[in-house]
């Protein structure tokens, strides 16, 4: 199972306040299942990542600005959280529409903790079935989602966790499901 | 207009994370008006404040824990901003209990920033007009709350804000709305 990921590309969207493992372990799952990942932000340079959203982390180097990519250009997307990276991402309307679009298309899109803001922000949790850090739950209803409080959900190519916690499930569920590859998009009714 | 607000308890709610000028300024803005102010929290201790919520500002002593106070022993509330703040408390239901029972008694209530969030997570935005920072204004909008972009906004009572820069405009209708006190509560429609 060292390869199921090969040639896959996958897009981690992630600004100021991510919080850091939830960068880094996702990141090093789909990599080392043989993914080409790509940190793409809203701004060049680096992003300051964070623990336990107050104390400063290390700062990561940005490998695409949203701006620039096509959702075209990736086969699966990551969320990760940190309470002001959403926060933040969910202001810019190239990262919105970015997401939008990655889940409109049926390719996995995996959310952890905050990071299911920005399901929320591009309005694509109606009907759906997720979790996420407590915090965001109302918000996630609000938004016509259906909310479950487990370590790891996965619903046709969506697959969210609560918390730094989950992250060992989060990455093994995550890996699974981009290996799976895109999904069948439910068609609106008439 | 020295002493309008002399007698009046006003209660502010806040938790680690709070935006520190939001914090400080209405109060020093009540309390200039002859108000008595009370810091409640989640826990006993300090808060930390936040500047532009990623450096660590003060710390503030906090002068009453939320599960201990009860609304009717205030007259109005202030609920600040800084990402963190209204995120750790909304996940608190004697927060977001007192925050709800304040509002449906018709007692003013300001908000600034992300301090709306708490609005929302009480359940007491729909049919209302206000405004906040731009990231919060989508959860606002599907809690049933209509959104303005204005340096303040006022609905029957209910005052916010969008950001640090309308502090001025803020806590001048702060004392305003908390001055005139009780506003008439809308019955429900049957």
């Amino acid at each position: 199972m060292a390869d199921e990921l090969h040639g896959r590309r996958v897009a981690i969207l992630a600004t100021d306040g991510v919080e850091q493992v939830e960068y880094e372990q996702p990141r090093e799952a789909v990599e080392r299942a043989g993914a080409q990942a790509t940190l793409i932000s809203t701004h060049d340079g680096e992003i300051q990542a964070m623990n336990h959203d107050t104390e400063k982390g290390d700062r990561f180097a940005v490998e695409a600005q949203v701006a620039d990519v096509h959702p075209g250009d990736y086969d699966a997307l990551i969320l990760p959280g940190g309470t002001c990276n959403p926060d933040r991402l969910r202001m810019n309307t190239s990262a919105v529409s970015f997401v939008r679009t990655f889940v409109e298309s049926g390719k996995p899109v995996a959310a952890i903790c905050h990071g299911p803001w920005m399901l929320v922000e591009a309005d694509v949790v109606r009907g759906r079935t997720l979790t996420s850090w407590p915090s965001v739950r109302t918000d996630i209803r609000n938004a016509g989602g259906n909310v479950v409080d487990q370590e790891v959900v996965t619903d046709n190519g969506l697959v969210t966790s609560r918390k730094p916690d989950d992250l060992p499930a989060f990455c093994a569920k995550v890996v699974e499901e981009f290996a799976e590859g895109r999904h069948p998009v439910a068609q609106p009714s008439s």
